[in-house]
């Protein structure tokens, strides 16, 4: 296995140009043309066999190894955001208004080199290994749920995948079993009452009494209904009742979110906004209306591949430290590969040591420090060849 | 009419023996059986005809004038209190925990010379006069309704009662058309969740928070519901739940009241009390009870009557001042009568000059000035005349 | 007195001619500049004492008896409303987006000629009679307090005034003791929160929770702070925070009204509002800003002038009913007025027995029976001479 | 360290007739006599120091071993609750109205024994065991507070201590780093407002209504103002107003609990509550009262001595799974001692695999499988030989 931290090492140079050039030329989620192209024409190059459009523009490349065995997939996703790039070093965004802001170019470039230096070794391979290269993860529905329906995940064993990671050093790495990331609903409400003179609240359905009491009801899911042990979250972004001071109001608009780990919380807590909503209207003499969206599941590491992940990160040089993350309350696509197949998802710190400030993910001015690339190639590769080589042993 | 005026000033000794006789020998309310008996008696030596037992433990003595003419009824209620008198004039109740401390005394006196002081004149009357000594007032569901419904209004054209009101000085009389008393009505609900652990709320239903939603949302019924312009009050006086520190709530318990002049708005806060209690309910898993007992109604003044009333008042001797008076929020189950016939209700002020201190109606030092009596006696006489003598006149 | 009725009889064609030379050419309040010239002119040429942008833009003309005696006035509004005419009458407004929808054309008409009229009767007239035409009564501040601080009411002794009611029929008359219009007050509201992300509420001010529970303490104002026999109104006509839906409002601005008709109760409402907000806020780390603008004071009438009135009203030909009205929820700035001197406001049927649809006030379809505005003139012409008759009675 | 678990299992029946004795003779918190004595008595007839009535009833014995080393210290408490048993086995609690229904008499002879065994390992033993026999667990403010500031922990380099636990199948041990137990506090409440007459709220102070503000504003707490990744709890048990339908409540009463594993949480849940209840009296007119009983803290294992806790009891015979539990919201108070040194406590399953029914602890037919007595002393000398041999190797 050192062999592959060795070319992994020799091939640096190449992983931080490929990142360069990918983050010049960002592009759009749903959107991607010349990421998947080039992307697809490398894999092709190495000699892999390369499944183009997937579910969409995702790219599939598959590695089959000399010997027979499981097989093995690595998720790297390659779409950009609608941002006007701040930073002013060379390689930055040539493309108006469009910026790879979350390390996506990162992850593309670690997946590419990781495929050519486990390619060099195929001879040694039992089992195959599956490159997913997933457009289209920061705008919802997503590129995970299509690439998936489209057959990227047939015959996969277990799925590993990471996020570059600004905000933790480098040289750490954040695990963890269960949730690591949450899933993140979107609903909208309206409140149909009855408008009328401020005058007269006795001729009218005053909307925004009746959503006042809908939203303090609403705290109740969270204070009573959910185990304290949960975690989940409910919030109104938006009450919107715009009348003239001495109107009644006969409408409210509301938009919120909706934060769980847990699949089950998450269907209550649709479940008791709605009864709430029905209720407080009909107590009030409303109507409503009610538009529940779903986005991403919560992302649920599996236990043995995390603890895989662990093991062979403690021992990857460069890593200086694993830890056992809180999990993050914001969402990833990666939680539909793992509704499949067994697997993980683990965050690679990549805040540069010399850095003062640190631009947050989403940010104009967003980087990250190249080296985790290499931090999380090794770390995806070793446990990749660990897991086939496990298996082989238990096989024989 | 005059004539009226001397008798009853000639009469008025006896009209406070007869009030002090009732005041020593107080009987509660659905349990009177001396009062009656005596109050029978006394219209009997005056020769009238008397029925008892009506509707209960009420009495009717009916005077027919000489001539024929309309039917005028005069209502004078006779229970008392489970109060222990502490008064210590020498006529102090002598029944142990029972006083007459809401002037029913006094009324029945002021109806029984009213009614010695009209058979003398039964030689000038054209029309009968209805004497109504009405049982139980004090107690829900109340002797009118049992009477009328037994038919002491029975060919009646009009009605006229009145109350001594001690807060109001001596000379003062209150009239008002419309409503002048209040519907009051009584609610007892029950709010059921399921008890648990205080550590466990997800596996409960916490019913002082469903019973705590429960009170703010019943704000809105007067804020929202109601017309400004009427008057409506709903209070809770009980919110029962007790358990130890630890322990989530399973069951609330609550009383209160509903008051409305209108029987609209009545009707209407009853139902939104209930569809408010069922929806949160709905909203938040638990069950309830809702359980309303109609008090008695609001007692509104016909215009007609009470104006004849107003005009007799101001032209009656001992009368100084006769006020349109704001509406009282309690109730009196007179209200029953005018629900048949036209009539109205007036309170006859009967604070003695000199006191420095009044106490309240119900209280146990209670009392009022006796000479109130003979006002009352001369307005509800007075009124009596003259209805019927404008009624002939408008025949002829 | 008769006399007066037969004058204003005679010139009902020119009161209408008036009335629809004034609807022609409407202006919007603090901007008449034509209205005033032309009330200002009729006066002159009726040989009154004229003065002109009194209070801004205001009109004052003063008849003077030829004997001494009180001094009543009178007063007429005159401003127009921002609203684009619907009607087709061939004296329908020529000012584009500018009409005369709430029947101040009438009123102004109904004052000139009832002036020509008395003027005619100088010699007959003990005492003196003020015609105050106001400017600005539809925009607050309104023109009265001006014209009030610029001497209008200076030595005056008693003020009329009534408004033409579309939805009243022609022939009747509204009178009321006591508050007839009530206080309309606006309010401002500002909380600041501290917006953060969706998902971590522990960070943020959740302003939009801050402000539902501020509504839902404000309904208990009106149901348990003010006597149910008083009328109140607290109306929030809007709630307005408007973010992404998975963003935490950081502020939430409101907007409402205050209604009342007894000052007490009117600045008691103002002081619980504040108090409310300040404590929920307190409670829930937020800040706030509250601008309360006072708006017109309750227009409370005087029992004496109204009975007067209504006794006028009651011999007047034309008029078949006088009826004691509810008060309005509804703002005038003649309560100003009344502050000052002793008064009346009343209001004068003015729906035409034939029409079906009957327009609101302020309708771009608003109509009045012009025939309204002679019985206006009749009952406060009569109304004026029998006050300073009764007047000059007592002085002899 | 296989010696030790011979010498266990040899006295195994010792423990068990320990257990049953102590289980006949239970004792009141704060109130215990007898076992504290028959405790010290046991550990003087080994040889050992034996101080008493330490922080009141506690007796801590000390085990100086052959050769210098780290001082480790293992607790168990041994107080009983007012219980009547209702198990009919042999050995039933001979005091009535008390019973060992938590397991203590089970903590107690576990320690015993296994003190004995360690005894006779003395010569072996580089470093001193301290053996806490602790009273009062069940009753704040408990006997750990008392006993640490007794001098208990003085010298005290570690601490272990362990529950038996009936829901937990024998064979199992839960174990988990950080907070394992919540913080469980109780508070106060009592809102004054101003009673009175439920027909004019006007002249009152509502206190149910301030009160169900407080309620529902209290929500927010938990759902807006603690991290979504926390836990936190805050119930009500008791809100108590209880006047007649028609009075307005002058006073509630309320008890309730907070949880929380964080000790930061647990103050800030404190300060919120008292700022609600504050804020929400001081909008509404009313006063209050606010009493908060610190109870036991959270119990936080400390990462090193978990870790080594979980890697022992995994190679313990008899431990068939070693769990990492999710932390329970009730309350203990060896929380105390890892204020002071490093240590953890871990829960040891007792459920007979034969019993179909689980009685609950603190129920009144509790009971535990004995065999876990064994388990729990293997698993506690065990930690403590290889914290004293570790550390003794590092010292070299």
């Amino acid at each position: 296995m050192d062999q592959l931290l060795l070319k992994l090492e020799d091939n640096f140079e190449e992983m931080v140009s490929i990142r360069r050039y990918l983050h010049e030329h960002p592009e759009l989620s749903h959107q991607e043309i010349h990421t998947p192209a080039y992307i697809a024409n490398y894999h092709r190059e190495l000699g892999l066999e390369v499944r183009e459009f997937v579910g969409g523009r995702g790219v599939v490349a598959t590695l089959k190894g000399a010997k027979p065995g499981k097989t093995v997939a690595l998720r790297a996703d390659f779409d950009a955001l609608a941002i006007q790039e701040l930073n002013d070093f060379l390689y930055k965004s040539k493309n108006e208004g469009v910026m790879h802001a979350c390390g996506h170019d990162g992850h593309t470039a670690t997946l590419l080199v990781l495929a050519k230096a486990l390619t060099e070794m195929r001879d040694q391979l039992s089992g195959t290994i599956v490159f997913i290269h997933q457009h289209a993860e920061e705008l919802a529905p997503g590129g995970a749920k299509a690439m998936i329906e489209d057959g990227c995940l047939d015959g996969v064993d277990v799925i590993f995948g990471t996020h570059l990671w600004a905000p933790t050093p480098l040289g750490e790495v954040l695990v963890r079993e269960g949730a690591i990331m949450a899933a993140a609903d979107r609903f909208e409400i309206a409140i149909q009452g009855k408008g009328g003179h401020g005058a007269e609240p006795q001729h009218s359905v005053d909307a925004i009494v009746v959503g006042a009491h809908f939203v303090t009801q609403l705290q109740t899911i969270v204070s009573r209904r959910i185990a304290p042990l949960e975690s989940a979250v409910v919030t109104l972004g938006q009450f919107e009742a715009i009348n003239p001071f001495n109107v009644i109001a006969d409408t409210v608009k509301m938009q919120g979110t909706v934060r769980a780990f847990d699949e089950q919380v998450r269907r209550q807590m649709k479940e008791e906004i709605e009864l709430l909503l029905k209720a407080t209207c009909l107590g009030m003499h409303a109507d409503y209306r009610f538009d529940y969206l779903d986005g991403y599941p919560p992302v649920i590491n599996h236990v043995e591949q995390t603890q895989l992940v662990a093991q062979i990160a403690n021992e990857t040089p460069g890593v200086e430290k694993v830890t056992v993350c809180s999990p993050f309350m914001i969402g990833e696509d990666y939680g539909y590969y793992m509704q499949h197949v067994p697997g993980t998802f683990f965050f690679t710190g990549a805040k540069d040591p010399d850095w003062e400030t640190v631009y947050p993910h989403h940010h104009a001015r967003f980087d990250f420090d190249e080296r985790a690339m290499l931090i999380a190639a090794k770390v995806l590769g070793q446990a990749t060849l660990e897991f086939l080589l496990t298996e082989q042993r238990e096989e024989e």
